[in-house]
């Protein structure tokens, strides 16, 4: 079978549960007991041919219940995708895009919301991963190699052009190519800043707290972040102690998961002030664009940060519109995919407003590092107030998994999207029937008989 | 077993699928082939008791394919619900509302918006569904004769608290009190005016438009609706016909169903308001709120209505702060159910916007007719610039179905929400194993060989 033959054999799907629950890692003020979880989806391209064997890598990341679900609609998405010639694929992942968007039976399902358009980003993100192989890039360097007249094409307009044309996109993208080679080199040498949520979860001690607060600031990291909205008493004590630890130098995020209303969380975010918060983070509903305006202006200087939750562009476009966040954060598996997160990336360069990726969960880091690593190289120019978050759990499932150093993000070599899972990882982890699952309800039985 | 021991024994869902697409009924700009299908669930409560007996009926509309996630997010639901004593549910519906749209690991894959809240909505309507046939009541009248104290108790003030409070809603609903049993006695003579989209599908030649439309009028109906914007020439065509049948004192809403960015939109609407459109419907994403204050403002008089599509009251809420539109259209299987509906409600009644539902698909127009009868006698009091969408087909599947009289919806006296299918429809459109589907595919074979 010669390359350009080669079509989508196989659209195989995970239902995929880490059991972190058990460790309290990940909880906060709204998510008590996440078992981190991928919806995870493989496009499979015939096995004959090395070229051709090629797979592309794909994924949901949920927090458990529901996970079949999300897999069930990247299940509906198959007919779309099995039988479509690789080449046309990879060369327009736009086009593939347009289709699954499109749909207009699956688009009554959001639209362009929820589970069935995460299935989209899972598929769409897997394509890239495929193409990004293919290519033999990284993806972020296979981004950052594309000329703006194609980016453009990847990204779908409806519904953001009164703010965005793709006029404005060509003039923002032309101008984000200088000085990119420059950038490109700088990037290779030293990484992207990261901060670090590990030492903020609600479910951990003060100690536990303490110790991995002292251990970030020694790693590297000029930035830490707490889970707040629980209890304010908790929180002020939790509070004083990350910033007698970091001391006044390093920036402490702090994250309320949603947790409160507009009220409360002006009033709140008050009441923590005197610790210097950097930002507050999903202070309220994330499709509150006009809870956050009114939040913004209450809580200056402290700034306003959202958008792992944020359904897609149109959100975030009005977010922007009404002068609503301080920080953008883009999640690389939450809307329709690259596609979809090229469209937030220009619209965040047009108004000037920093994107600092939402990342942890399963493989997250791992993906949206491509994202902001393009965004330096060829869009925005520039790593100012700019940090993706970092998480240190669950990356030895990934084969290309992050690499930080002194606080930075390393830029990945490897061609793809970085979304590979290890083949022995799904195995066991596989919801219900992987090894880990399997011996779990053996021993549920066990200890019920 | 006694009524106050009964549980929910069982939780059982269809994927049921009606072939409208062969007909082109519902076809708009954004929908070309929609075949209407309800994800359906039915709440059991035993079989041996009469009263225990009853069962509750719930679903969400969709449109084709993707039926099968929603099935399969109802499903993933039923740990909340299956044993639940019924006396408790039927009590208080909120606190299962709250139930479910409070698990944070199902809550991630929303949140409150999508597939997900859906399936919530499905499952908190049959509840619903279930209580008011317990009550031996219509759910109109169930929700219009409760108390403003416990009507406040079923609705989720969470994100919405900055615009309506329990205490407005409380004087909302005691306002509403004053004269409800006049209107009652009205509304069960008159019955809640409708309004029909039947001669405006798009598909529809002008032929059929004209005899659709003269036959509304000849109805009793002083409202029609058509659809627009796939083309403007067509459009033009089209407005021109319909008010030449219908004369100048018909009402014309036209609908676009999503299909503009807000300056087509704009223009659009413009290019078509010679012929003298009462509202514009959906000329955006129903995302978009601050696209569609700009609609507003650029258009009048034409006024700017949506909802079907708005995924909760969230939006509504930034819809109606904004002053974004002038019709707000309720959908009683797009939100989280009856609860969130209550919440829309209270929202327009404090603002003073009318409420005038979306209806059509399947047994929209059976459900929606109940929140307006109890908005009318109990809330707004008024039906002035109210009216309900009507769509005249896929009644028939129905044990209790609409009613219309010279153009107006007829007060259901049937105890329950009007939400149960014959069982016979069940068991012919089930997809894909009921008769009709089958013997369709056994069709397809044959033309096939």
């Amino acid at each position: 079978m010669s390359s350009s033959a080669a079509r989508i054999t196989a659209v195989d799907t995970y239902d995929i549960r880490f059991p972190t629950s058990r460790e309290l890692d990940g909880s906060d003020a709204m998510n008590p007991d996440p078992d981190y979880s991928a919806a995870y989806v493989v496009l499979r391209t015939g096995s004959d041919d090395t070229a051709d064997g090629l797979e592309g890598h794909g994924f949901t990341f949920t927090i458990g219940r529901g996970n079949d679900v999300q897999v069930a609609a990247i299940e509906a998405l198959r007919p779309h995708i099995l039988g479509r010639p690789v080449d046309e694929l990879c060369a327009d992942p736009g086009a593939l895009s347009r289709d699954l968007i499109g749909d207009s039976q699956l688009r009554w399902l959001g639209p362009e919301k929820g589970v069935m358009h995460m299935a989209i980003g899972a598929v769409v993100n897997a394509v890239w991963d495929l193409a990004a192989k293919r290519a033999e890039k990284p993806l972020w360097q296979l981004l950052a190699d594309a000329t703006p007249e194609w980016l453009v094409s990847q990204v779908d307009f409806r519904y953001i052009a009164d703010v965005l044309t793709p006029e404005d996109a060509l003039g923002l993208l032309a101008q984000g190519r200088e000085g990119a080679t420059e950038r490109a080199a700088l990037l290779k040498e030293r990484g992207f800043p990261g901060y670090t949520t590990s030492p903020g979860w609600l479910g951990y001690s003060d100690e536990k707290l303490t110790r991995l607060a002292r251990q970030a600031v020694a790693d590297g990291f000029t930035q830490i972040k707490l889970k707040v909205g629980a209890d304010l008493a908790d929180d002020v004590r939790r509070c004083r102690v990350a910033r007698s630890v970091v001391g006044p130098d390093i920036r402490i995020a702090i994250d309320a998961n949603q947790r409160w209303n507009v009220d409360e969380a002006i009033e709140w975010t008050k009441a923590l002030a005197e610790f210097d918060p950097y930002w507050i983070e999903e202070p309220t509903s994330p499709d509150d664009v006009l809870g956050h305006a009114t939040i913004r202006k209450a809580i200056a200087p402290v700034k306003v940060a959202t958008g792992e939750h944020v359904q897609n562009r149109i959100i975030f476009k009005q977010l922007l519109q009404a002068g609503a966040i301080d920080v953008l954060q883009i999640d690389a598996a939450r809307v329709g995919g690259v596609n979809e997160n090229l469209a937030i990336l220009l619209l965040a360069a047009k108004f000037g407003v920093p994107v600092c990726p939402h990342a942890g969960g399963v493989g997250l880091c791992e993906l949206v590092q491509h994202l902001s690593m393009f965004d330096y190289v060829a869009l925005s120019g520039t790593t100012e107030d700019r940090v993706i978050e970092y998480v240190d759990h669950l990356h030895a499932h990934f084969l290309d998994p992050v690499v930080i150093r002194e606080g930075h993000y390393m830029a990945p070599t490897s061609p793809g999207f970085s979304a590979t899972m290890r083949p022995e990882s799904i195995a066991e982890f596989t919801f219900p029937g992987g090894t880990f699952w399997a011996a779990d309800l053996d021993r549920q039985k066990e200890q019920a008989a």
